[in-house]
């Protein structure tokens, strides 16, 4: 099968066999924000005709942005709790039989909607290589996910925006005159003592501003500070958890990242495991076959396939 | 005397009779960084030289950012906790006898200092005016200040950068493409669920994707949206307080901003006193008093002078 994440700024592609191997990868910056009105199924056929014309009768699924109001179809939310088989029975087809967007979820609190699109395949994925049925799973990024899994299917979670907070008090804030053009090098006990503070009383608008009053006392220095600011967005992210003490959390994302996420919930005392940010193929494998796409290979039959032989 | 209140982007005067009264004011955009290196004392005369020219010998003191490492002098913090008193004992004269900048306050919890150049006078004003000796007052603005007064003395505040994310978020984040260019009619009802929702479990950086989530599911629109953003944003700042239960505040500020911080506060059960925003004049008039720079008048003595007459 084709796997594809097709996002607001870019798009990324593989070609699996249905045992997961992954045969081919593709990526371009050919996100939404790039794709004309009426020009996805050029777009599409531009990056992933060849694959298809070279094995006929493959199934594509994609996942992520392209399901949105602005992309290639509006594929309705899914509402949580949701697993593979709700995924799967609510499939977009944008060309019938042969590709289709996987629906993001949607879920409730409080009268307040949430929603998201592409990482549910993530956090499927992420369960089958952990074999796991339970789980918090976190996916940090410019709005980061926390995601609860009971009976392997998505029961709640919740969105954070993080990472696009950083990167707007990092660049336009007040804090930014104290700040270095580049982050420089990361200053891990800096993000530590960022982390704590936004555990102590007085709430994340008051902490950032200690980024200037440390610097106005010459208490910390430049790179030191952006560490501290990146702790105390990250730590008020961990804080809004309320986790339970001890509660394991798998992380799910770009080594650099997922990387600080790892040392502030270690801080806190919470075990974590962490996960490939490329679990989304497999978590769209895991689609394709619960929606019948594919046949789900023993392991006999997968060894006894020869390499590279895709199953239709 | 004179009374200034020089900040970064505007200055601001007033010519005060010795009870108080304001016989003249004086507004200009000449913040200080308008000012070049060494035009300080020049564009002091450009501003207030008619005055003093009309009446030699009056002392001028001058509040804000005038004192920052910026401005005209860098005046020392003075350390909470801080009263008249040990204001007025560290004036910073930048023309002796004539000219003086009422030094900022500082104080520290936890190995994290605060600041405040300016809200200082404004607080002592306020409780002068209120007749308080123990008092919560918050002064609502790009950086807010909480400021906790006992014994006529300002034991602790602590900045909370609420005006200038409510500012980034409005204006560049994702939430932008929600709100409309300007805020529109303030919707009250938004407003107050955005305070009740920030009281809720799951933090800021979640509560803030709420703004986008609700428009995408057409639950809310534009500038219902914009007021719940100042809601929650405005309701974070409350919860961090962790006020007692009944606790009375005073508001001082621009009507537009304190009716907000009041409307909230009212939300939770708070007694609510609103403080003219000119306040400043009064507590520059106390701390020129507890200098010794102005007699305090009696009553009589006040009605015995000609309107208009200024005590050196």
């Amino acid at each position: 099968m084709i796997a594809v994440d097709w996002g607001t700024t870019a798009l990324r592609g593989a070609l699996l066999a249905a045992d997961g191997t992954v045969l081919a990868e593709h990526a371009a910056p050919r996100g939404l924000l790039s794709v004309p009105p009426g020009g996805w199924g050029a777009a599409f056929e531009a990056e992933f005709g060849a694959w298809l014309a070279a094995h006929p009768g493959l199934v594509c699924l994609m996942a992520g942005m392209v399901g949105s109001r602005q992309g290639w179809a509006e594929a309705a939310y899914c509402r949580c709790p949701a697993g593979l088989a709700d995924v799967a029975a609510q499939l977009c087809w944008v060309q019938p039989g042969r590709v289709a967007i996987v629906p993001g979820l949607c879920c409730e609190a409080d009268g307040v909607p949430d929603v998201m699109r592409g990482e549910e395949t993530q956090v499927f994925g992420a369960l089958q290589a952990l074999g796991l049925q339970v789980a918090t799973l976190v996916l940090p990024g410019t709005h980061s996910k926390w995601v609860q899994v009971q009976g392997g299917r998505i029961s709640h979670f919740s969105t954070h925006m993080t990472g696009e907070c950083y990167a707007l008090l990092r660049s336009q804030s007040i804090l930014a005159r104290m700040l270095p053009a580049d982050d420089g090098a990361w200053v891990p006990e800096a993000f530590d003592a960022g982390v704590a503070r936004a555990f102590d009383a007085g709430g994340l608008l008051h902490h950032l501003f200690s980024v200037r009053s440390l610097a106005l006392f010459g208490r910390d220095d430049g790179p030191a500070l952006a560490s501290r600011l990146s702790g105390l967005l990250i730590g008020e992210e961990l804080r809004a958890q309320a986790l339970p003490a001890g509660a394991p959390v798998a992380v799910l994302g770009s080594p650099a990242l997922a990387g600080r996420y790892q040392r502030a919930l270690a801080q806190r005392g919470h075990p974590v495991t962490a996960v490939q940010a490329d679990a989304g193929w497999m978590g769209l494998l895991a689609v394709a076959r619960a929606a019948g796409l594919l046949a789900a290979p023993g392991p006999a039959e997968a060894d006894a396939l020869p390499a590279g032989t895709l199953r239709p």
